[in-house]
This record gives structure tokens, sequence and C-alpha cells, in this order.
């Protein structure tokens, strides 16, 4: 097996977000699923975008954040995923390229656009994400540069590709690649409401040892193992999944790995200002310290560090200098 | 004259900014004129936007600004601005109408797309503005309103419109179609870059008395009247125009309307994070004072309390409630 070329490549969701703070009234008032992820089409999201107050548009998707937090600790990394060939897809391309990752899927010349996500943003810094999947969800098995798959120590997927048909067969396709080239595979669960679909094929992929690092929260943990007790969920999904990580919000996170177990307390935040990407940038974290070998403890520190930092402002991208941040937290 | 429909009818540049934190030694690589604005054609924009990290995407556009924080603080406003029917140009109609302002301008269906601005962001909090005009500049004067005009107390211009030729002849029709209803016409100098183009053409509008109230800074107001001297151009100034408000940065600013004189202190800010829209949230506070018949120290104290929220996050639009803002810093 050769030097890797890349530490993480991922596949993900191509997408943009545009966000705008807004009341518990309005969740109430549109019928949205507070704090979950909703997938939406045209008709939808013209609605909700009209009824969205001002917004910003930043650069999102959740496997695209997690190696944007990556890079910018020093990872060398590479995406896969579809944008069309329109102004968010330039926007989301120049972001992902601007922070040093590879990114070589060409845009795709048809309707429908760039994949949105219309989030909603309430005082306590919850996020309500609806998300019109666009371009994103046609991204062909063919955009799979086996090679560069094959050449990368981890690749990283992100259980809300499992929705669209096509890139769910490119996954599987990328998994096979991967492991054929004797890399790990990680996996983050994503949302409660993915596996309530899709949590049959998840199990499945855990059953048949596909899976090597699996991300999830406390939610996303009870609604795969059916197992509302977090020890035992834990328990027997550490039994199947060689590195296990899950992150319980300000209750911090749990890593159980070759039957090591490490703890860390959630990182301290001044104001919880948006917590949209604290789950992606707490995988960038904990990814980074893996693939440079650092003690499970560390690992988890590590993700709880630019977990703090995204959610203290708006954005799933950090902004502060995470090298520093991390430097100044755990000592160089 | 009839009750006004509108209290403040602006016609302004519609445009996207698209900011990213950088270093100074990035400024002085990319031969970029810090603190300016800067035209920049399509070939530039690429360049500087292949050179720009991760960035983000927010509403702006000078005069567009101004009426998001009138609109905020309860104002009556309506806008006057082209964009293309792109994406860009969605969002820029999204955002200003989200803020509760009327835009009926229709989308522009040609080539060039909608304008945006790359802003570059240094740690000081200082922004250097690299504007592609896009469809911005196609701004017919077939676009203007004249019945919403006539029908807005104040109509409100920016200086940079003057560059390109179709909105120049657009914005002088705007100033008779308001000057023959008996409204009032504020102008905002924009940049000491704009006077050193088109400084003759502001000089015979303010001599022919067509401007009431007249916006600047202190660069602006020297590059203006070629005196370095503050309180000496003032004084010209003020001999021509009916209200003149210069700011002054870290000095405050300072009003002169019929003979009466005003000062105020800068508002504290705990981080000056980016100064993109200061000039145009202090037009904001200045004009809701004056549309309600505040005094005139009362409205630069609105100004600069709106300038203050402005510059304290990234964007040129106001984030926090400035109603309530208002209310805390000046008493209800």
């Amino acid at each position: 097996m050769s030097e890797p070329l890349y530490d993480v490549i991922a596949i993900g969701n191509a997408i943009v977000d545009v966000m705008a703070p807004c009341e518990d009234a309005d969740i109430e008032k549109l019928g949205l699923a507070k704090g979950g992820m909703t997938l939406v089409d045209t008709a939808r999201a013209h609605e909700l975008y009209d009824a969205m107050g001002p917004a910003r548009e930043i650069s999102g998707g959740s496997a695209a954040n997690t190696l944007a937090g990556l890079a910018a600790l020093g990872a060398k990394c590479a995406f896969i995923g579809q944008v069309a060939d329109d102004q968010l897809g330039e926007v989301f391309a120049h972001d992902i390229r601007a922070g040093g990752i590879a990114f070589a899927t060409p845009a795709r010349a048809d309707e429908p656009p760039t994949a949105r996500c219309l989030i909603f943003v309430t005082p306590d810094g919850q996020r309500t994400m609806n998300t019109f999947l666009g371009a994103s969800q046609f991204l062909p098995a063919e955009a799979l540069d086996e090679g560069a798959i094959a050449a990368a120590q981890v690749l990283y997927l992100e259980g809300y590709l499992w929705d669209p048909e096509e890139p769910r067969k490119a996954m599987r396709r990328a998994i096979a690649a991967a492991r054929n080239a004797g890399r790990k595979v990680a996996f983050t669960l994503s949302d409660a409401f993915v596996i309530s679909r899709h949590g049959d094929d998840f199990r499945a992929l855990i059953a048949d040892g596909q899976i090597d690092i699996l991300f999830a929260n406390e939610h996303e943990l009870a609604a795969l193992t059916g197992n509302d007790d977090f020890e035992r969920g834990l328990a027997e999904l550490s039994a199947k999944v060689p590195t296990v990580v899950v992150t319980r919000s300000e209750k911090g996170a749990h890593a159980v790995s070759g039957g090591e177990h490490a703890q860390v307390p959630a990182e301290p935040v001044a104001k919880v200002v948006d917590t949209t990407g604290a789950g992606d940038l707490f995988a960038a974290g904990f990814l980074f310290g893996f693939v440079r070998g650092k003690p499970l403890a560390e690992c988890l520190r590590l993700g709880a560090v630019c977990a703090a930092e995204v959610i203290s402002h708006y954005g799933a991208r950090p902004e502060a200098d995470l090298k520093e941040l991390v430097a100044e937290r755990l000592g160089a």
C-alpha cells in the first residue's frame, strides 16, 4: 500500500447554505421540524425562502464542512460532489478550493440548479435545515475518482447522501474502492430522520464490516440501534464498528476504539450563535487527530475545540484560525 | 403636496458582496487600493476571486444598505436598482424585500450577471472593495418609477451610480422628478476616487441647488472642495447645501443644517470587525431622524449608533434589532 496522497477524501452533498435568524414562532408557523433536516422540493423551497428574513449565503454541505475544518487544521483533503454550472455552484467550488481542498467534479450543465439549504436559526442558536438537493442528487458513480479514493487514508461519507438514488450507488462503489485499497471508511449518520429512511441500509453496511469509523450524535445512536439507553446503544455499535464517536451536545462526546473508551466534556463557548456544522466540525477535529495517529482522548478534544469554534458564529465553515486555536487550547 | 407614500426612495447599485478576511500582505500582493472602491472588469474579478479565501455572500450596495437600515428602524422605503435574472439577482431581491423594502425594478434578462463586490477585510477591520458592476450599470432611465419618487419624502442617491453611463442619466431624471414634486434630494459622495472621476458633475449639481442633504466623509469633503482644512471645507459646502453631514471615523461626525452645527462622538464598539457599510448605516440613522423631524444632534446620534452596529460584524446590512438598539442607546 503506497503512501496516501490525501489524508481524507470525502463525498458529500455540494450545498450552499442560505441562513437567516428567526423566532421560534416562525418555526411553528412554517411547520418546520426544529433542529432537523428536511428535504424540500422547488415549490416548498420558494415558499420558505419567501418567508425568510434577509439572509447570508455561506458554503455548506456536511462532509464539505468537515473537510474545510480538516484542511484548516493542515490535513490534505479532496472533495467529490455535484454542483450545477451556475452562480451558487461557482460559490461552492470557490470556497472549497480556496480552503486548499482538491475538487475536480465537473459542474453539471442541466437543470436543476446547485443545492441550497435554507437554514432558520432560532435565538437559542438551534438550526432548522430545509434542503433543496438540486444538482447534488445527480452525482453520478462516474464522478468518483477511484484512484483518488484509493490514495486517501480515509474515505469520509455523509449519511445525507443516502437520500438521493444516484449518489447512494456511488457511495457503495466508493466504499468498495477504499476497502480494496486497504483504506479506512468513515461514515457520519447525519440525522435521525435520515436513519428513519435508510436505517436498514446503514445497519447492513455496519453488519458487513464496511465501516471503520462511525460518527453519530446520541439521537442518531438511539435511532440506529433502537436502544434509548446510551451505554447499551454504544456497546452494541462498538461491537461491530472499530471506532465509534458519539457527540452529546453540551454533555460532550464519547468514543470507543478497539475496546478503549474515552470521553471529553463540551468545550466552553461564550455564546452559542448557530449550531450549524457542530457535528461536521467535531468530525473534522476527531479525524485530524485520527489521521495523525493521536491518542483517542486527544482526537475527541480536537473535535470539541473545532465544534466550539463553529457554533460561536453563523455558518458551518470555520472562521478562526483552527491551527492556532488548537495549539492554544491543547498546547502546541 | 400629498402625504408621502415612502419616507425614503433610493436609487443605487444592486450588488451582492462577496467577503473574505485577508492579511495586509495580500492587499499589497494583489495591488489593491486599501480602503477604497475600485471598479473591476470580468477578468480582474475572476483573478481576485481566485486569490480570495473562502468567502460569504451578503447583499450590499451602498444605497440599498442605507435602506436596509432605515427599514429596520421603521421607515417606509423603496429601492430602484438593476439586477440580472440570475441567482445572485434573486439573492439581492430576496434580501431587500425581506427587509420590508419595496423593490419593483424587473431583473434584466441578458448578460452581464448581477453585480458583485469582492471585499477583502484586513485584520484592522478595513474593507477594500472591488466592484464588478455587471447588470447594475444598465439601469435604464425607464426603470425609474417617477410616481414613486414623487411620493417619497426623500430621494437618496449614491455617488457610485455616477460611474456607469445609463444610471447617471437616470439619476438626473430622478432628481428632476423629486424636485418637481417638492421632495428633498439626499446624496452621498460614496468614495474619494468617485469624486476624482465625477467631481465636476457633483460640484455642478451642488452649485445648481439640486442637493438638499449631502453625506460625505472627511476625505470626500476634501476631494470635493479641494480644501484639506476640515472646517473650511465644511463651511464652503454648507454655504451651498442646506444640510451637510460629514463622518470622520473614530472622530465622530459633524452636521450643519440651516446654519445650525451639531457634532457627535463615534459610538464605542467592542471590536471593529468589518467597516463595510459604516457610512451607509450612518446615513440610515441620520435620515431616519431627519424624516421623523428629530433635532440635528439626535439625527447624528442615530447615525452613530447604526454605524457602530454594522462595523461590529461582517457585512453591510444590520444584524441587531436596530429599533431596540436605538431605544436602548438613545432612550425610547
